[in-house]
């Protein structure tokens, strides 16, 4: 797919058919999530990958932000690591691309997602770490359900030109 | 351009020829930005398009890291709201997705971009702030160069399998 198709295109899915996702498929969109840029080349990410229904569906009874896990075939738990920072705390801007990149490179594959956000809200931070043993210094960041789109969202298009401002404020 | 492959290949370029950049990409680009997903579609971003060339060479001078705008055709300053927060703090992971999509679509067209950090460097928030007429609710958070590549550099693959952990950490 066009890259710039993708970025138009891409929505927010929160239902997903039974199909299986091949693992193949979300390696390729880790690959894509590991090529964000990040402040000095931190790196600052892990992901924990979950293909468990029943921890999925245990996460969409738990989080009603994130219930559309109970359709998806599988997850992604992106967990910063602050620890790597090289250049002060730019970890959170760094993540947002790691899973912009993820989000794209799993529309362009026909597959579809829906970022759900854990931090900077402390319960959802507890409760992901506990639920996926994060040692303390790392962060569970968001968490992101993927699987076969069973709703059809057509393009939106957000240019605003009121949000562009030329030389000066 | 194929959405992976713009992924994969795209890097940080720090080097730029004089050729200029035709308005209607930098719009392009821009709509690209606005795609971007945000917590509850908060829309936190604003925009400054800086096409001066002075203004251009004033921030390279006062800024160890944008040095590359001396020789960038345009830049995009990067500004943040946080009074439209809708559900918590959710805008540097927001911005970190705009930016990155806005580097994904300048890529995509054969123009070439680097993302240089500001917020939370306090007194590079202040500086630009000042430069831009930024009022005072709103953040100044990365500045962007961009311009047609006069360096090459090949593409590289940040893919680390140990930063994969699967169903547990």
């Amino acid at each position: 797919m066009e890259t710039f198709e993708a970025i138009m295109n891409r929505r927010s899915i929160r239902k997903f058919t039974d199909v299986p996702i091949h693992e193949g498929r979300l390696e390729r969109a880790l690959r894509a999530a590991m090529n964000a840029p990040s402040a000095g080349t931190q790196l600052c990410w892990h992901f924990i990958v979950v293909v468990d229904r029943d921890v999925l569906k245990q996460i969409a009874a738990d989080h009603k932000n994130a219930h559309m896990c109970d359709t998806a075939q599988a997850g992604v738990l992106f967990v910063a690591d602050p620890t790597s920072e090289r250049f002060g705390p730019f970890w959170q801007q760094d993540m947002g691309a790691c899973v912009q990149n993820f989000l794209l490179a799993v529309h362009d594959m026909g597959l579809a997602a829906c970022w759900t956000g854990i931090y900077p809200r402390e319960q959802r931070v507890e409760d992901f770490r506990k639920m996926f043993d994060v040692p303390d210094e790392f962060i569970p960041m968001a968490f992101v359900p993927v699987g076969y789109p069973d709703e059809e969202k057509g393009p939106v298009d957000r240019f605003d030109e009121e949000r562009v401002h030329i030389d000066k404020w």
